[in-house]
């Protein structure tokens, strides 16, 4: 039993809720932007993390600029609030061309990609019937993670040369460094990064050599991005989760704790003292069940365990979760965990802004009163 | 390169998708409500897994009966369509107190559970300031998982004491024995089953011989429900995973794969011919990063793939998943996939229901021309 005072319950917002630190955004992304200035490349945000307008907002000085979304949702909500320039980052299906071509139709400049020249194919037979004409982008698999041809594969030539007439344009290349979540140091992420660079830049270079324009040379992951040494011929670069951080970034060495500027903000409702266990009503539901950093050196639980304003507690982990219960203890399993009482108000540091984020509407702003911007999920 | 018919992209639901067969829904309830029949205890579904009016109408015939809720939010939705008995079960915490106060003053009939005198008096001083009458259930830990005080705690009757006067009535005990999702064996299932009716029975005789009135004894879980053969001193059973089974329950021996009632709709978008891999656009915000089968005997990934009828394809499973892709491949590695051209749709039956639905805003039904049930997400 504990023996404090419980907090006035009308002076609190009930949890769990997400909370972002709007400096530590705005910190990040000009880290990210004083990164890639001397490269000479586009920032192309990729808005999968944020789904936010206000958020998305901060990633630009002024106007809305170019962003890569992951879902034509998210393509529908930004081109509403004038994004123009739409790079749609899931190899398009043939159901999906309809949504696809509205938004053209709409005026938005989406560029779709593919690998494959049954898409490509069918794809043309639907810009013709439509009258729409799309601009595409061929995805490359630098790292055999996912999607993709290979660097210089000839199918990147075979599907070009589909694209030579009709309504669907060529108009360059694409590739992301999935792999390099899994980087164990500086060296291995440069070298992630110059892997991508050279996936692309050698592809458009082939596709050059044989007559074709190539505009559009995009790469991107947040870890490749800021340890890229060497952009040159890349035109463009796509990255999300720098505007948040996160704790998988932090295993990777991309950023330090303090950077994160999401945390689930949560309440002690009980404990179980001979087990050393502070139990919060922040489950699997609340922080999501990604378990990234389970294969990093240090193994963060669901979550690093903060006090309200946001600074980590002694060895404080979200150990374990249910659905709406989540067990703090101390992450080295030794000696009793702090007194944290009955209704105390923690945050929670995720593994993975973009999973945690999604299970939320909005952002509550930390250091404001009850400052609010939505997000949206779904497809 | 498939040689496949790409079917006609105005015939189809843009995927992702959510999908629920009501028949294995209806069969699914059926038999929960056939095994508590002998036992002469009230079933009161939980409706975290589901959180859709249309889907607990059909957990009750006819007018709505008693349900359980893993957030306030659930409460307000429920009893808005008219559920006036609900328990709220998780822990109360005091910035909950207004909420719940809400609703008891709107008429709900709301069971509150705690198991800590520091909540019971917080609430009992709230209760009185508000003057609202709170019930509460005192939560019993039948297998260490997680909440509650140990069977036949001393601290019970200390609570109980605290409740005689004032405005928070003690009305009975609940325990959930969360373990039972671990369990390898009919036996272990069966034994989980008689500690978790043990834990509660044997805590409300301690309270009864103290001279407390206890009217609920509240057991439940998907698993013991369904193996507990004895239920004798128990009132109510609680359990919601049923409705819909998942990998999880398939892989503890509580349900066949074909009983499976919810599954992910997605489309063929790529291929990685000399991996074996098969890309869709359902990666882990479609399924959930949910890898609950990943500790049994049989690792499912993220998910087993069915043809859009549901039947499981050979040995085929999601086997990795980024945010919006989706990698199928054989669950055994050899062999190569069934050709599974670009554009076709399958279904994948999740490890986890309640974290897989939790990604949608609604099921559409299978064999129907569109039609939805809506769900609700959040807190």
């Amino acid at each position: 039993m504990q023996n404090s005072t419980l907090p006035d319950s009308t002076d609190i917002i009930e949890t769990p809720y997400l909370m972002l630190d709007v400096q530590r955004l705005d910190n990040n992304i000009k880290r990210m932007r004083a990164k890639l200035a001397p490269f000479n490349v586009t920032l192309r945000p990729h808005v999968k993390t944020n789904k936010s307008l206000e958020v998305t907002a901060r990633l630009f000085a002024g106007e809305p600029g170019p962003i890569t979304v992951s879902t034509l949702r998210e393509a529908d909500y930004f081109f509403a609030a004038g994004y123009m320039d739409i790079l749609y980052g899931v190899a398009i299906s043939p159901n999906k061309f309809d949504h696809a071509a509205r938004l053209i139709g709409a005026g938005c400049r989406l560029l779709c990609i593919l690998d494959n020249p049954d898409t490509a194919l069918a794809l043309a037979a639907y810009a013709e019937r439509a009258a729409i004409n799309f601009a595409v982008l061929l995805e490359i698999d630098c790292d055999g993670h996912r999607s993709g041809l290979p660097p210089r594969s000839p199918v990147l030539l075979d599907i070009a040369r589909l694209m030579q007439h009709g309504n669907v344009h060529f108009r360059g290349v694409m590739t992301h460094a999935g792999n390099a979540y899994f980087c164990r140091s500086a060296d291995a992420l440069e070298q992630c990064a110059r892997e991508e660079r050279d996936a692309v830049v050698n592809s458009a270079d082939m596709l050059r050599q044989a007559g074709f324009a190539v505009d559009i040379i995009s790469v991107g992951s947040t870890p490749t991005a800021l340890f890229a040494r060497d952009l040159t011929g890349v035109t463009e670069v796509r990255a999300g989760v720098f505007a948040f951080f996160d704790l998988v970034m932090a295993g990777l060495g991309v950023c330090r704790l303090e950077d994160i500027a999401l945390s689930v903000v949560t309440t002690v409702i009980g404990h179980q003292a001979d087990k050393g266990w502070t139990i919060v009503d922040a489950g699997w539901m609340a922080l999501s069940r990604d378990r990234g950093t389970a294969a990093q050196a240090i193994d963060q639980g669901y979550g690093v365990v903060c006090d309200i304003h946001g600074r980590p507690i002694a060895d404080l982990i979200l150990q374990g979760a249910n659905q709406e219960h989540g067990i703090i203890a101390s992450r080295s399993g030794t000696g009793a965990p702090p007194s944290l009482p009955i209704g105390a108000l923690l945050r929670i540091l995720p593994n993975h802004a973009c999973a945690t984020a999604a299970q939320y509407n909005g952002y509550y702003l930390a250091g404001t009163q009850r400052a609010y911007w939505p997000r949206i999920n779904g497809w």
